[in-house]
């Protein structure tokens, strides 16, 4: 077996996956071998259960032998501190409460958490929320925006990956009222990945997939109340976003395009400084200077996020372009950034490795 | 040798393709083949010059064997009646010129006589235009908008793939004025055989392109004059539009969304209802009805344009999306079809194969 | 509606699709559309019975109005006068035995009446086979190498995709006695339309697939005894081949490499020969000289096959080398060969557009 | 910039890589980030000489700030005590030789010391060797096989990445005897990085290269020889292999199949105790049991080789597939594994981060 050297005599971390044999949460496993502070203590999945995760997911064989189990809160409490939920939409919502009742931490990887208003659930995810008084206390888990909230937080509700995309590129413009809050035009264009590995229908079918370019859920997709949600917070005021998802034939990766209304003159240059102005701490985000654009291939495997802006003098639009990986900063490498601001490691612990490249 | 059946006795156009081993010159020979009017008579390559296309390109191999020759204009035209001019912007001026003096008829599939105003080209292309007299005269070839005068002219400029899927989303609701000319946003997503054959660039290499998803030439791409010219023309004042082109990792499509803010209140019925009635009479525009949207499988191949629009309500923004191969209606397929227009035969002659799928 | 120009004036063949919303079905209906001599009269799918075809199929919207039905042999024999039949292993035994009682033509692009010997049936297959008796009838459908008694039968048997490639590679050389039949060694490397279109299996899901190679059925694959079958006929004595099929992140292509060891010397111009003079008179198989091999990109969305032949000096083998497309050459391409030699068409019929590239 | 936490306080390996601007070079320095006994000191580009790595290669943009230099062996030995070549055959030889006499430890990922017989240069690479009496020194970095030799080597020659997966699926069973020395059929299936960050060819541009299978220097591949001077000595006899490589649309990925006569009787039971046993203590080999096979996915990213045997019956073959990745067991893996046996490190560190998956 692989040994783990020059690791800490720190205590860890334990650490439980719920949805583990899902792209999203096979990829916090992942991340968590190289974490130096936390370590996994039980592996949750409720197609695998009574199966070891190294055999389910063939990447990890010989490496990963936890077993998988059903999914029981009360158990559970006593197998870990700290609980990743990624196992889909409306799935974490009892789980988390009876956990937090309990005193542990909670991160979901879902969208159980993300909005503060119970109404939207059922508008746009089709479930009503059982527990909303959780919705208030959650925090909204986009660590370069809402570090200090998160450190404290016992819950914390990830982005959705375009949603991460989308507001790492807009938010430190709007945050500066340089563009107008009407006609923000926010295109997603995803890897496939983002449908998820138990996704098995016809338009996900490798033949029809591949070399195939289209648009999905259009003005419907439910990201969209989370985007605006946060975007209303930075900007003081109620922003909409018109938001048209792509899918394009790549597994992983997620590039967004924001058009927003130019409120003053700007520059290529302008626009830099104050992307970069506003990211200088950040780890994860890197600031692109004019003339370069983000590419996902620069960030696949990892937790970073490119961004950039151009300015359109002949409209007067500022286009903001970010890159991520849609299983990194768009979700597992999130909510690992996340786990170490809750728990008071380093922010980066465990997600160093440089993108995979090519 | 493959025999052709069922030929019809009529003489046949004798045709040139300039230019004939890059992606859109090859396609346009590929469709000859299934053309009863017109055959190919000449064909010219500088690289290839003095080498049998069949050989230069192995899907020929056996069944096309033009001998490649050097283009010079005065001997071409005594081998042809009819020239297609495929070698890359900057390169058809004075061809057409002087093939145009002596009688011929000539398509370019290049930008050389897109637009309308001279000034444009150093802005755009970085080169002086050499014959803006012509620039007059050459017909912009977008076969749904401009059939009549296609028909009489004599010098068709065929449209860029972008300028071509916005066009065809966008100009029929700028034709109703059911949406501002202001605040248009066009995001292109296109495949990589846009980029040429000849491309040999580091961002085409398998491994760089394959994975990746990117922008590029942000609000700086070439075809942003010609669509603001025609939606000018359409709409009946200046057009502006915010354009930012992405290259996905796929060989051939070309999908594009429009987002433009609504002047009246609509539904998807009713967007529907415009499209559909604007395209009754276009054999290769494909409307969608409410609930169907544009894929790039679905027109590869092909000289099709799917197109389908969708209501943003909340926002009050109607998104346009249209899918089209950028070889086939965004080049070779509609120069063909053009071709035919020019030419007094069947619109749809030699192009009504289906789309390849999958 | 596209009209199609030229047509003669003849009768025309009425051909019915079993099984057309499948991906070798589809892609006989998307041939049949260049068919000058035949005509599609029905269409019938069990699961898009009562639908459109070009619905059901959005590459065909617009051109296809053919209405699904469910089929069943009493009624369609009054459809039509030929039938194809693309519905999975197993389901064309009882309709074919009562379609030519009642005088018609079939065609299986299944492996229904490939094998001679009913007892490989329920080896290879897991099934018996219920009309035993017109398994001596059929014949086995490789054109080039059974084309005096294609065009004499009432039932054809398509060849599987790999056995195709295998055959018209291996078969000149075993014919010739110039490869020994012992330590044949068959490799397959498919694009995944091969797994039709409704192989809704994790392998196939656009993350697991992309960049994923792999070996399956190794050893064990059902097209090994329709190899062998042929191959023993060719050779005049018992040929066993060992066959590993790969599965290779393309949608359609199929390329394979033969290894056989050598019984006398040769070079690799004695190679080109022997094939070159095998196939002179085939229109569809393409023998490259001497340092060019065949690439699947060549023969994309056509019925070519190229086939190539290296000698390993240093080891005394010979490679031979195939490349078609498995919806083709390997399924419907040669399907409609086969049509047109049992009905007395030009053999080429509707299959000479040159391949899709790139 | 993003922190090491938990480090130890040993004194670090000072490491150079030699043409680290390409993919291999690129991946050892990626690697190099998670390890905790080496450093990077120095980073060489001939292409690169004179910027920043991060900036070359966007995906280590803010976390790679080494200076790109001319690499000059006398200069370079006062920066590093160990190095990495990876600036492609016949670049290493009179650097290594250099760096040797100064007491330096190198590793060449490139062909310049694989092979015994400096006769075989001239014949498969087209160069003289220029210090042939290295080549007796270096030892072939195979570590499951040449462990002891590595750990002892000053130089070590890094196997070629077909050459590592024949070897590794192989050489067990040559060992003991159970397949014949004759006959032997080597088929590997590679993804496009195999070819090189610089190698902007036609065949690599991806409207080329994409949905294309083809195989290419069949039975002339420069990778036969070394594989058959490493088969030979486990075999204690000379060997021959008939090797023919196939290029398929991936980026990382290789696949290799081997087949060979069984001398005596095996099922898939024995196959697999004889892989398992010899393998037994080998961290990144992976033994697939009986009913698994290997596939490119699972090893993405690391420094795994997975392998399994099956028994064709029928033929008495054996078939010996391998998966791994090329630019990780196949080429930047292998080298820091090598690295970490000569330098007495655990033979893992730095190289067990799970596979990139999906």
């Amino acid at each position: 077996m692989i040994g783990r050297t020059g690791e800490s005599a720190q205590a860890k971390l334990s650490v439980a996956v719920v949805g583990c044999t899902g792209y999203s949460g096979a990829e916090v496993v992942r991340l968590l071998f190289n974490h130096q502070r936390a370590v996994l203590s039980a592996a949750y999945s409720s197609s695998g259960a009574g199966q070891v995760l190294g055999l389910v997911l063939g990447s990890m064989r010989n490496i990963e032998f936890s077993k998988l189990e059903e999914f029981e809160p009360a158990r559970a409490a006593e197998k870990a501190d700290f609980f990743f939920f990624a196992g889909g939409h409306g799935r974490a919502m009892s789980g988390v409460a009876q956990l937090i009742e309990r005193g542990k931490k909670c991160l979901d990887i879902g969208a159980d958490f993300r909005l503060k208003d119970p109404r939207l659930y059922p508008e746009w995810y089709k479930f009503d929320h059982s527990v909303p008084a959780l919705l208030e206390e959650a925090v909204y888990g986009l660590s370069e925006w809402n570090r200090a909230e998160i450190k404290k937080a016992r819950l914390v509700a990830n982005p959705g990956c375009y949603a991460a995309g989308a507001l790492l590129a807009l938010c430190p413009f709007l945050e500066k009222h340089v563009v107008a809050t009407e006609g923000i035009v926010v295109n997603g264009m995803s890897g496939i990945s983002g449908a998820g590995r138990t996704a098995l229908e016809l338009a996900y079918h490798f033949p029809e997939a591949s070399e195939n370019i289209r648009a999905y859920r259009v003005a419907q997709h439910q990201h969209t109340p989370e985007m605006e949600q946060e975007l209303s917070k930075v900007a003081g005021e109620a922003v909409k976003v018109s938001f048209v998802p792509h899918v394009v034939p790549a597994s992983r990766g997620l590039l967004t395009t924001v058009s927003a209304q130019l409120t003053e003159t700007m520059n290529d240059d302008d626009a830099f400084d104050l992307l970069y102005g506003r990211y200088s701490g950040a780890t994860f985000v890197r600031v692109l200077p004019p003339g370069n654009l983000p590419e996902t291939k620069n960030v696949r495997g990892s937790n970073f996020c490119d961004v950039a802006a151009k300015v359109d003098g002949r409209t007067q639009r500022l286009l903001m372009i970010s890159a991520l990986d849609n299983l990194g900063k768009g979700a597992a490498g999130q909510a690992v950034q996340n786990m170490n601001l809750m728990s008071g490691f380093d922010e980066a612990e465990g997600l160093w490795t440089p993108p995979l490249y090519p």
